[in-house]
């Protein structure tokens, strides 16, 4: 059985991040990325903190946009067309969830899409769909993505099943495996909330990507010997008697799963470093694209 | 075996479509549909000229637009941007394949999304993955969708099998199938060139979508007992000693399959009238819409 280690893939691509913004700086530009952060949801300031952190780390351009739960959608809207209209933005991402006052899809459809690193918007959308190259497809299907070729994981003529049908993995997942060319040509299945019998699905997959948002969900059942996982779950479950009370699991139960698989991501450390590291290389995408 | 009648269902689509025609015309409404063609292409002025008669049937404004195959890749966007800006034409249709010096793509893109009746347009590519209802569906897809519900096929829940990833059938398709809601909440599988041992995915479907351009390809091997099967395919091969010399035949062997199948779709008289039923629907949407 083999590991995949995010973290190491997630170490690779931000070498090439490296290597990119060296190029660039030769050519004088620095790719830069602004997150704008509504309230103080204490999950998101996180996120948003390590976001930051990372681009610093890489040399690049970060604006980090903290606004109070308060603002409103107006004001929202006019800091994303202030962003559009900086040159030394090639980025912007707004993070998820907002207040619940705010307009998500209206904010994410006003950011340019030439700087929607997060792949969000309707035209990246249709971009992905069209298998236009150009186009900016969300963090964490194309992290998986490159996951599975990192780990030479051949897709093409693979029965991937995807689990989950959101537009933020479960339907760009499957675009990408099943779009043309490399790491993609799958044959793919979307299962969901509503699939019957879903081992009857999954126990037929070579591919199996859980992102379903339900802990440990995906058992041994599920999996045919032999299956490559990747597991996008990151939930939180009560841990009583250690130090935080919880731990963070993923949407596949790791210890029975792990020993039928012949590759799976463990969580933490799989997914999760890829998703922060494909939102770099999208960073730096928009600037050479600028 | 229950025999889908796409003639017949297109005639209830027509039906709703006269009910919608004559309630817009009591508010001084007049849907209209403009169909652009370039080059004298034999089926290409064929469909042209079944759809045109289809509008005048029902009542709808027609404006029939043929330019020679000379035209050059900026007149035609001029036709496009007059046909935007044209108050009573709330459909554009540019036939397809134009000659191999207009960029296509580029046309599709400069038709006004709101008129894009056919929905190839990138912006209604993303509202149908979105699922965003105000957004226009290819009208190939939507017509199946529609057949299915019409047969009282239930989708919730059941293994549907798209045969063919393009842009005009499979992904629609598969994005129809897959999304919440009446027709929707399937499990779908999108095949194609690169799916290994086909059969193995086809014989587990509740639903069949043969969409892929090859003659009698799905057989009977392929079909499980009670199978539900909608042909796309409309393929002209010889028949020697007919009067014509060529027959119709869809993408499945239909003597073969239909005994097994719980119901199917023939060819001709399936798919084929419904795609231009939904492209007069989706023209008085557009009018509504307006």
């Amino acid at each position: 059985m083999q590991l995949i280690s995010g973290a190491a893939v997630a170490e690779k691509v931000l070498e090439e991040c490296r290597r990119d913004i060296a190029a660039l700086a030769a050519v004088g530009k620095k790719p830069g990325l602004a997150v704008v952060l509504i309230g103080d949801d204490p999950a998101s300031r996180a996120y948003v903190r390590s976001k930051d952190k990372k681009c610093r780390d890489l040399g690049l351009h970060s604006v980090k946009l903290e606004l109070p739960a308060s603002t409103t959608q107006e004001e929202v809207l006019a800091h994303v067309h202030a962003l559009n209209n900086d040159p030394a933005i090639h980025g912007i991402l707004v993070q998820s969830p907002p207040p619940p006052h705010i307009d998500e899809a209206a904010i994410v459809r006003a950011i340019d899409p030439a700087k929607d690193v997060d792949g969000f918007h309707p035209v990246n959308v249709a971009k992905l769909a069209l298998e236009d190259p150009t186009g900016f497809v969300p963090c964490t299907p194309l992290g998986c993505q490159r996951l599975l070729m990192d780990a030479g994981i051949e897709t093409k003529g693979a029965n991937a099943v995807v689990l989950g049908r959101s537009m933020i993995v479960g339907k760009p997942m499957a675009l990408l495996l099943m779009a043309k060319g490399p790491g993609g040509d799958a044959t793919v299945t979307v299962a969901h909330s509503r699939t019957q019998d879903l081992a009857f699905i999954t126990q037929k997959a070579d591919i199996i990507i859980a992102a379903i948002g339900r802990p440990e969900f995906l058992k041994a059942e599920h999996v045919r010997e032999g299956a490559v996982v990747i597991d996008v779950g990151i939930n939180r479950v009560e841990a009583p008697g250690t130090e935080k009370g919880y731990k963070l699991v993923g949407d596949v139960a790791f210890e029975e799963v792990a020993p039928k698989c012949k590759a799976i991501t463990p969580v933490p450390g799989g997914v999760g470093p890829m998703t922060i590291a494909m939102l770099m290389a999208n960073t730096i995408k928009a600037c050479k694209q600028s």
